[in-house]
């Protein structure tokens, strides 16, 4: 099951949504459905003409390669069948001017014949044309006819190059010929590819790999055992030609290969060494929703570097860049907290005790509310907390407030854990932030709130300690007792919300939470109450 | 199975990749394993940061759009997992400068918290930070935590061309919260994705697509029956709030969907009429493997267009552009070969009705010998197509062989169809062209062979026709007993090679071939040695 509509419609409806948005540098012939010819739109034939193609499915090539440095035309035959001489002809007559039209074909015997008679009819016609053909692939030591696969980029983009830059047509065709034989490639897949209609064969087992497959979904040479991204790299590589000094590799994914991977076996090629230059990793010249990669090389002459790297508009061509070692900066200083200097405030001192008293004291009830709705743990998780607290009072900055609400934070984050951890560690952070700015306690304690609520996304009536915590600070300017009134009402009304907004409760079914009081809230009100009671 | 080595370095080998391949573009933090964060390299601090991240398995995003332009750090957790509060702060220290630093995080609750504490503590050690939460997601309508999604990057793209341009960071922020409700995001798609190290979930039937799933592979709020590309863009398009005016689409590929079917996709956006201006399609914000599409669409506010815009020179960036009205252009002239004027030329009829007679007599000898490695058609294949020629030559214009040539080229091949009949009209095209040019008949006919040596590939010794033509028409200056006797020669040697390196036979056994000559060959040597004896 594949995104299209008509399989007989595949092939036009793709290239008309390619130009679409092209934001209008692309256009088409008026020949669908027999004559499939992309093209630049406005293109003046003032400078010589660069036509590829062949069979879909495997774009972005050509299509996706039409445009300023690249192709002038791409001519598009149905999923993996050439074109016909009328359409590659429509192609060269279409883009080509007094400098001439230079045909870059793939070594496959559909394509050479095509496009070879396209390039005669064009010739008599009186229009300069010379047709270089690809065989990049390697796969095949043994047969004479290697096809031609991702390799053939390299020759759009540096012919494209040559072409922008006004070149003429006798030197492009030379430069391209005496770039072919320098490309080779070589591909591995863990599955085959989808062709449109058809099922996928299931050609390759688990737990095996195929090395120089092809791009139409044509067997490899053999399959092997796959052990990992660095072996197969390793493998690919140990089937290119050795490296005659300056090389680039284009990483090519076939079509269904996860950036993740790409990234991945990219890392494998630079560390086998096997270039100095990538372009890619990209979809370049894919085979349908192949779940495979190819490597291309290219050994650079004076001069194509800059060919290559020189910018192109089309979103598809990925550029070309220095395959380097990461560079790895240190760590900046801060990440660690720095520990609080103690001192010693009694009131402060009495008033944190009693909260983590209460909420000890507080442990099983909370337990059996969560259990309600949770998995009841909140009372072990608070106690757990509050316990270690008192621990560790002696070493809190029990005099500056400033310095006591961070600590807490961060001492409540390591304690407690998980989401409930970091919500107090960003509310008393916030809290000492808004001292520090010389908020009075109150409204620091209001200024960590609304950070808890802005970060978390929480807001009162969902069902969460807000429902307590929010009115006590409201009220706290009035009193203890005021702000324990205002609490303990929050906390009681959060058992008439049926519908948990935030928080683990959302989950859970309606009649599970009616009648229970949320437990953060609970535990809330029991300590302004307590602190207002002692 | 998947292209990855260890499981628990997969991030950071991806990371690493990236790196590599960024041409000394990126950088990252020394805190491997725990604390993975991409950065710009050689960052100056001296405009704000843009700090974003979160849980891999969506790549591009983030690490693939830091860069000038857009993000200044990417703080990457494991597969599907939010970052830690460490790892963020890392990140944020590490690039922000006295101009602070914008944290956009996708709203999930991990992701807020961790980011969000991490906020606090870079906020205590002296940072100005703002985070902005986006929750583009329409496909849950009553949930009231919306999840972030691909149009997240709206967000990365439009505050980082304000930030590359100097903006300060109270300004990029306001921007942000005034984007961010104007972004809505559905997805559809036709499968799960592949967490590495687990088995792929089979949730969606065979025939059904998903709506409104979730980028970490949640389930989406219904199964709906696939009725194509078109059907699936009209469902999406139907949940996304109706345009406020001008409106940009962002088609972004959840992974493996391929780009023949991103741009049928596209082409039904389009056609939807959905929006004015389009980002991608790409792979942008992924769930690792999944095969489905996500639109997120924009509302754009006065200067948002230009800040979309803004070139970036990240590769995974693929820009904004109009969707517009494919533009076609008329097809060219000459595509339909001119119907030569007939001309008479006695002797020339006598040699061509001879030739016909001769391959018409040879039919069942070379339908015998191409069943030994073929199909067992060649001389059918010829005998009708003489016999076509017969009943047509006075229409041929038998006094110009400038003319003749092609014009025999063109109705073989129209006559023979496939591969042969290309061949003999990309032969006589190239011979008529040398006839132009003032070579005689042998020189014409050699340069027709040329000619089909370059685009077919094939050479003397690959078990072709090409072992007789090309020894007769060597000899042919000599007179036609000579080209005769060469045709002949090389036509029985071909019975000899057992190894074909081009055509058909290059499929058959080795056994099969031995001691039975080329059928085309053979028909070469019969020609001339009739026209030889006649």
């Amino acid at each position: 099951m594949q995104f299209i509509n008509d399989k007989a419609d595949l092939v036009i409806e793709a290239i008309d949504g390619l130009i679409a948005a092209s934001g209008g540098a692309l256009a088409r012939l008026d020949g669908y459905p027999h004559i499939k010819v992309a093209t630049r739109a406005g293109w003046d034939r003032s400078k010589v003409a660069l036509v590829s193609g062949g069979g879909s499915g495997h774009e972005p090539a050509h299509a996706g390669f039409v445009g300023p440095g690249m192709l002038t035309a791409a001519v598009c035959g149905e999923v993996f069948a050439s074109p016909s001489v009328e359409a590659v002809l429509a192609g060269i007559l279409a883009v080509t001017g007094e400098p001439g039209c230079l045909l870059i074909v793939k070594n496959y015997t559909g394509d050479r014949l095509n496009f070879g008679l396209a390039a005669e009819r064009a010739r008599a016609l009186g229009k300069s044309v010379e047709m270089v053909v690809v065989d990049d692939d390697v796969a095949l030591p043994d047969l004479p006819q290697a096809r031609g696969v991702a390799g053939t980029l390299f020759v759009h983009k540096i012919a494209g190059a040559m072409a922008e830059q006004g070149a003429p047509l006798a030197e492009i065709a030379a430069k391209a010929r005496d770039v072919i034989p320098r490309i080779a490639s070589i591909g591995k897949s863990l599955s085959t590819c989808t062709v449109p209609g058809s099922p996928r064969e299931d050609r390759i087992p688990a737990g095996k790999a195929e090395l120089g497959l092809g791009i139409h979904g044509e067997p490899g040479v053999e399959q092997i055992d796959f052990a990992g991204a660095d072996s197969a790299v390793a493998t690919m590589a140990g089937r290119l030609p050795p490296s005659g000094g300056e090389r680039v590799v284009l990483i090519n994914d076939l079509g269904a290969t996860t950036p993740l991977e790409l990234s991945v076996l990219t890392r494998a090629v630079h560390r086998a060494g096997i270039a100095g230059h990538v372009i890619g990793p990209a979809r370049l010249m894919t085979s349908l929703d192949m779940h495979g990669v190819s490597l291309s090389v290219l050994d650079l002459a004076p001069g194509e570097a800059e060919l290559l790297a020189a910018p192109v508009p089309m979103p598809a061509w990925p550029g070309l860049a220095a395959l380097t070692e990461p560079r790895v900066d240190p760590l900046p200083d801060g990440l660690t907290p720095i520990e609080p200097i103690p001192s010693e405030n009694q009131r402060t001192r009495a008033v944190l005790t009693a909260i983590c008293d209460l909420l000890i004291a507080a442990e099983a009830d909370l337990n059996a509310l969560d259990a309600k709705s949770g998995d009841g743990d909140t009372g072990s998780t608070l106690a757990t907390a509050a316990r270690a607290l008192k621990r560790d009072i002696d070493r809190m900055p029990l005099a500056d407030l400033t310095q006591l609400f961070p600590a807490l934070g961060n001492a409540l984050s390591q304690t407690m854990g998980g989401s409930s951890g970091v919500i107090l560690a960003i509310y008393f952070n916030a809290a000492g932030d808004a001292c520090a700015s010389g908020a009075s306690v109150p409204d620091a304690l209001r200024a960590g709130l609304a950070r808890v609520m802005e970060v978390g996304g929480a807001r009162p009536g969902d069902r969460t300690m807000i429902d307590a915590l929010a009115p006590a600070l409201d009220a706290l300017p009035q009193g203890l007792p005021a702000a324990a009134l205002a609490a303990r009402e929050g906390a009681d009304a959060t058992a008439r919300i049926t519908r948990a907004k935030a928080g683990r409760a959302a989950y859970v079914p309606e009649a599970n939470l009616s009648g229970h009081a949320d437990p953060g809230a609970e535990a809330v009100a029991r300590v302004f109450e307590g602190l207002a009671g002692a």
